[in-house]
Parts: C-alpha cells; sequence; structure tokens
C-alpha cells in the first residue's frame, strides 16, 4: 500500500537518530517576553464577525478553525536573532468527509490541512518534526534554505527531523510530504501554508487561508471529492462571515494532485492579486485566476453590499464535488 | 435529461411573478436622443474589410455575424444617469455543428453565444431576462453587484427576471446561467461576453470578440467539438477579414467546460495582453495565452504582412476538433 | 501509421524544387570574419563547471549535449545585414528512452530536440530544411513573419524548404512542425528552441535551455514518459553541474502535448520570470511556474547553498514519470 520506495536510497540524517525527549535541548531557552509584538497580528485594528463553529476542537478536519489560525511558533532569541521554534506530528488518523465516506488521513499535529507557519523575514525557523504516523514521511518547504534542510529524505517511523534555515524570502509558501510517490501523500493531508511577512507588515485586514485540495478516495488516481480546508461543502453550510468593507486578505493556495490546475472565482466581486505573496503591490485585478499544483498567492478584496457571496473554481464539475464556499458580509454601520 | 435540481431551494424572486408585457412600464422611457454618442463605437475611423456571411441572419450560431456585434441596450436617461435596458430570452433550438452532428442548444435571442452586452463604467444596467427555454434558468454576471443580483437563483419557465446593478468595474466580463449542473447549462449555449468600457474610452480598433466553447454531444463529461463563437471550424473555412497595419483589439473568452484551460496562439505574430481587460496598459507580449475556464482577457495586435495567418489552442487536439481559425489580412496601399 | 491528409491541400511551394545541392548558391558567400563577435556567448565572464556526458556525441537523445548548445547558424553579411543560415534536415531514428522501451523519433539533425536557433533581433534568418525523413513535415516558426514562411505547407519526402524572414521580435520562441496530427509531429520530436537576443545583450549569465515534452509510448494519445532536453530521468542521474552564486539564465519551453499545462517547480530556491522573453525585467519571482503547451520563459536564478537541488513540474505524476532532474552546485572559494 505505501511506496516508500526512496527510503532505501537516502542515507539517514544523523539528526533523526535524536529523539523527541532530547530535542528541547538542542536550542537556548530564549525570552519569551514581548513575543507577541514579534508576530504580525493585526486583530486589534480589524472586525472579526464571530464564527460558530459546529465541530469539535479535536476535529482533525476543521474547516472554520484552520481558516484564521496562524502558527508563530515559540518564539526564541538566540545569538541576538528571533528563533521561532515550531513543533510537528504525523499522524495517521479518520475523517468523515460526508455521509457515507471516511478517508484515512496522514496529518500532522492531528490537522488537514496541517498548521499555517508564520514567520517575519530574516527570523530563523526551526521545525521540530517526529514522525509518528506508522512509516516514513518528510516535510519539505518551500522557499531558500540549503540542500539538507531540503525534505526529501525520508524521516521514519518514531524518529525525529530537525529542519532548520532562514525564513526567506517574504511570500506565501507551503510545506508538504515529498516521499514517494508524492501524489498520494500530498493526497493524504501532509501539507500546509508557511507564511513570512515581508520586514514592513502589510496594512492590517481580516487575514484568512484557504487551501484547496482533492481527495482520492478510491484510490484511482482521480479525485472524488474536493475541500478547501480539510472538508468538502464545508463554507457552503457554514459560510464564513466577515465585514463589509473592511479588506480581507486571502492566503490561497492549490494543493489539488491529479488535476493540472484549479481556478478561483469569487462572486460579485473582484480581487487584487500579490503573485507568491512575493510584493507588496499588486499586479492584476480580476475575478478568477488559474493556479497550477503549489501555485498560491494573496488575494485582496473586500464587500461594499453585504449579503452571502459564493467562491468556487470556475470549474464546476470541482467546484459541484465539494470545492465551494459561501461568505456571509455582515452590514456595518459606519458605512 | 435537465437536471435543475436547485429549483426547488430558493424562494420565487418577487420579480419573477412580473409578467413581460409589464416589463416595458419599469423605466422611464428617457430620451434616445444622442444615443450614439454614449456608445463606445470607433468604427467610423477603422477600417472593416466586407464581410460575405453565407449563413442566415436567422441561424443560432452564426460566427461572422457574432464577432463585430456588440448590444449597448437601449439607452434611457433617469435621475440624470445613463440606463442601458438589456432584453434577452432564453429559448431551446437545434443548431447544426457539422454535416452529421445536430445539437440542442439553450440560448439567449436565439443565439450561441448569447448577445455581447456593452457599457460604460458608471452606467446603470438593467437586463429583462424572459425564461422561454422550458425548465429553469438564470444569469450570472460576474462583475460587482449586490446578492440579490447574482444570478444564483433559478429563473422558472416563463418568468421573467431583472437583473439591475452598476456597470463596474471597466474590463471583460462575461455572464452565463449559474443553474446546477453548470457545466451542462455552460455547455449548451446559455453565455455571453460583458464588456464594460473604462470611461476614457480606449484608443480606436477593429474590434471583434472571440468565445471559445466546447460541445458535449454524447453526454459524456468531456467535449466531443470545440467552437469559436458557436460553430467548429467556421473561420477556418470563412477566414476573418481585417486590414493590414490596422489595430486590431480581441476581446477573448474561454467558456470550454471539462478541459481544465485552453491556450490562444496567433500565428506569424505577438499579442499585447491586457488581463482581464482591467488595465489601459498592457503586462505582456507574447504568442500563446493560458487560460482557465471564465478567463478573460484584450488581446490587441496588427499584421504587418498581408495574407492568411491561422489562430487556434496550442493545445492540438482542442484546435484539430473545431477551435480553429484564419484572419485573412487585407493589403493596405496607404502602409 | 502517419496521417498527413493536408498534403494533399496546398500547391507545393517553388522553393520545395530546389534540391539541396542547389540551395548553396542561392545566398551571398559574405564575410565569416568578425563572427564570433556577433554571437551573443558570454561564455568567456561564466564558469561552467566540467561536464561529464556519459552519452555518445551521436546520441539522437542527449540531454547535457543539449542543454548549453546553441546554433549561431552560418554567419554572411548580404546587402549590409547580417544573415544567419542554418541547415536542418529530418530524419527518422529510434532512441532508448529507457532499459525497456525503444521509440523511434522523427528528428532534427540528429537530435531531438532539434538544434536550439539563436539569432539577434534585426538579424535575417534563413533555415535551410531538407527533409529525408520519409513522409511529409514543416517547420513553423513561432515569432513575427510573411504567411508564406509560415511553415504550415507540408514539406515532402526529399524536397527541400527555406524559410527566410527577419529575427524579431526579441525573445524565447520555438519551431516545431505543423503538419496535422501536430500532436503526433510534436510528439515524435520535431521541435526546437528558437532563441532571439535583444540588441543590448542580457548580462552575462550560465545560459541553457530546457524543453519538456511527452513520450506517448504506445499511442494511446497520453504521454506514458516524459522528459526534459530528450531522455526522461536524465539530470537525475547526471546532475547539471552549476557553479555557486552566479546567475543561471534558463531558457525554459513546455512542449508536453495531450497535457493541459505543466508546472516547473525549483527546489529550495526562487527564480524570476520574463515572460515570453519579451522584457529585461522580470514581471514575477516564485518557485512554481504554470506553463500551457508552447508557453516559454527565461526564469533567472542563483543558487547560495552548495548541494543538489530537484527541479521538476509540481504536478507529481509527470515528474515521476520522467520529468525531473537535478543542479549540482559547486562551492565557490569566492563567495
Amino acid at each position: 500500500m505505501f511506496n516508500d520506495k526512496n527510503s532505501e536510497k537516502f542515507p539517514l540524517n544523523r539528526r533523526q537518530a535524536l529523539k523527541w525527549g532530547l530535542v528541547a535541548g538542542v536550542g537556548a531557552v530564549g525570552s519569551a517576553l514581548g513575543v507577541e509584538a514579534l508576530n504580525r497580528r493585526s486583530s486589534s485594528q480589524v472586525i472579526i464577525p464571530p464564527v460558530q463553529n459546529t465541530l469539535s476542537n479535536a476535529a482533525v478536519a476543521n474547516p472554520l478553525a484552520v481558516l484564521r489560525d496562524f502558527d508563530y511558533g515559540t518564539v526564541k532569541q538566540e545569538n541576538g536573532r528571533t528563533v521561532r521554534e515550531f513543533r510537528v506530528e504525523a499522524h495517521t488518523s479518520p475523517i468523515q468527509l460526508n455521509k457515507s465516506t471516511t478517508f484515512i488521513t496522514w496529518n500532522l499535529n492531528g490537522r488537514v490541512p496541517g498548521p499555517t507557519f508564520r514567520a517575519t523575514e530574516g527570523d530563523r525557523i526551526r521545525v521540530i518534526f517526529y514522525n509518528r504516523a506508522g512509516h516514513s514521511h518528510s516535510l519539505h518547504f518551500h522557499g531558500v534554505h540549503p540542500p539538507d534542510m531540503d525534505g526529501i529524505k525520508p524521516v521514519r517511523n518514531n524518529t525525529v527531523m530537525i529542519y532548520e534555515f532562514d525564513a526567506e524570502p517574504y511570500g506565501v509558501h507551503l510545506y508538504h510530504c515529498h516521499i514517494a510517490p508524492v501524489t498520494r501523500h500530498v493526497g493524504k493531508g501532509l501539507y500546509g501554508m508557511f507564511i513570512i511577512d515581508p520586514p514592513t507588515p502589510r496594512p492590517p485586514a481580516d487575514e484568512m487561508i484557504m487551501i484547496m485540495a482533492g481527495y482520492d478516495t478510491n484510490e484511482d488516481q482521480k479525485n472524488e471529492l474536493y475541500a478547501i480546508n480539510g472538508l468538502p461543502d464545508y463554507y457552503m453550510n457554514h459560510p464564513i462571515p466577515i465585514q463589509q468593507n473592511q479588506l480581507i486578505r486571502l492566503y490561497i493556495l492549490n494543493l489539488i494532485e491529479f488535476d493540472p490546475v484549479v481556478t478561483f472565482h469569487l462572486h460579485a466581486n473582484m480581487f487584487k492579486v500579490f503573485r507568491t505573496g512575493r510584493t507588496l503591490e499588486p499586479s492584476e485585478e480580476t475575478d478568477v485566476i488559474t493556479m497550477g499544483t503549489a501555485e498560491r498567492h494573496i488575494l485582496e478584496f473586500s464587500f461594499r453590499y453585504p449579503g452571502k457571496f459564493m467562491f468556487h473554481p470556475h470549474q464546476d464539475a470541482i467546484a459541484e464535488a465539494g470545492c465551494m464556499g459561501l461568505f456571509e458580509v455582515v452590514g456595518n454601520d459606519k458605512a
């Protein structure tokens, strides 16, 4: 069932010999004071309407919990620089995709998608990856780093790998398991977003993430179901409340395997595009963007009219198989 | 055959109770004087070589009639602003795709694609949609508008819906039926282009539209034939005459369902790209552009040499199944 | 087996009557002095680490030989302008795709991909095409040229066609056989890159080309294997040596038939994108680019860290079927 044929090809990284319990001693403890100021949260200036989450916090796929959840890590100061330490455990656990379909995920920290790591350009990143999923996995990060931090070597079950590198360049990045067949390891849930903020923060906004992914439920190398942030149709049944006339900053990622591209269409509005998040000014305004697998961008927009507005790929077969949702724009008396 | 399963889900819009006969009284009549000046035609400054159209004006699919036909609506002045009123009727009628294939279309005003609505940014748009096609349809417009004008609610057979909103922002937009399965409703012909001109008009040019679409003739969720402006291979057998060294402004839209993207390639030339028509300056020059479903752009070019030049997707299987045509560049003594 | 159904449709070009032996007399001989200065080589300023090529120079598919091989033609001066004369012969010959798969190619000058033609904007291009492949072919160039130079007319076996036109505009172009079915003629190997340098040369860099293509080995209109520069997995087993901290200029082209798009992902780095090579400044920086068939761009990057780094489409099924390779970054003492 599991084709980890690369496992034998690579020598084991010496770090894999480290046990989880030993890892805490690796880095200096550093100061945790003033940490909040280092994290690019701007929620105090932004109105986030109340969200009613019907799912348990323990649910592996929980789109509303994932939506605005950024993991800034444990912040330490080492040798005069900011280090962000993230702890990730790979597990195997089932989720319920719809009334009739259970799916065995491979997941990170008990969630699909995995945590949204977030740092500022120039921070030092330390990801302590403990593989408890039962077979080899890895974390391959997009962005700039040395070859031994590239995450293409298998981390065997019950071993630990520490990925450590500088957060650069600013932009929207991603990470995913790179064990072959990658289509399978990504399709099972081993992926997440990795946001590097620019040194000068972007303007305040209601920030959220959406990761589009597919589920090959019958292992025919095609997707039978699609999801945004883990579950098919969830935001269709549980619209995302947003405030009228307020800037929305959507970090969007296509991690759909097997389909060559996906589009993203926002109803009754236009969005500005910051490609790969690598610019501070937009390069384009549209309401349909086409994204190959692993493409990710920042989309910015605000809604002038209150009410419900759909978003979905304009490939209607994909939309109608679960990749569809609603914003619910809450009226703004100040407007 | 018809899967309008959403029909029962939505409450009827009160406007659907209006009958076609009542609608004429809705708007003030306004002045029809000076209307031409309000429409962004620049044909007086542009040479359009004579076109020989072999098809009847009554033909539902008539690519040469559609090519340069812009519907500016009935222009009225109401409360000091320009209102453009468009009347659209949905019908069901057969077309002949080739010698052996008849196809039942769902169409607007007896044509596939539907009328190319055209306005200037800031105009008020009023689309009076009379559904006479035999089952529920809708018109979903791209662009900015309130949620009740979004066209996702079914308009039942023999009822009328009036869509009214401001024309914004300028650019190349589209409209299409949004009843599920959308793949089917679009594939049967319920789509068209919606151009919003910028307040300061673009430079004079020979303007034309091309909408690439697919025909799933055997209902296998794949396209057996492809067309530009309604008929397979029509412009291949009836080249589009254009003038040498004259600016061509091509409004192009991909509405091919089932295929993830289509490319558009122009032979022996390069074109400038104005993405979604949202800019007055081009962002790119190329001769192959890749477009997801519902992507649309302005392409500008002129031909230096007289003669015949092909255009087609560079996915050759799609091109060779009908999505292919010719420009015939007519020599210019002044050059 | 061969479907050259267009052969009968077009009248023979009078040039096809010319025999290969006669062609040398067509152009003035011109001066060959000072020719090197006319070719945009910058290799003297660039460090290219030694390449160990395991394949014979006679091998039809030889990715390392193709990588940095630019054909500037035979340079002549005629009537005060630079003419570049290229000679191309089409042949039919087998290649070994892997241990179990032999594939009959249609190739140019005994190689797949064909030669990388290179000129400077404003040069005159003369391509003397001798078809010795056994059935009709043609060379269709992208770029600007008159209709009789567009290469859509079949050149019959054992005849010669001379394509002659001005090199314009600067950018990354391509050429390929345009005989129907084009999917087959391209898939068999009749394609290559055509680079037009801007009048002011780009900065010195280690320049190389990569053409991604597919092999439909069982003629089911799908690709079973994929290749970069002719052979599956070759650069995976024979990494491309490049120098640390040195600018790499990669001319990349997607000529994969049957698949709608391909992405290109570079590991552990970002690249700047010069779309279609039509600009001197980049428009975007990313590590994943999505390319429709016949899209081509310049990607610029340099590696800060020594070591091995993968590149491949992020459609993992395509990558794992041969479209994958490695850079080996050689340490730089000067850094």
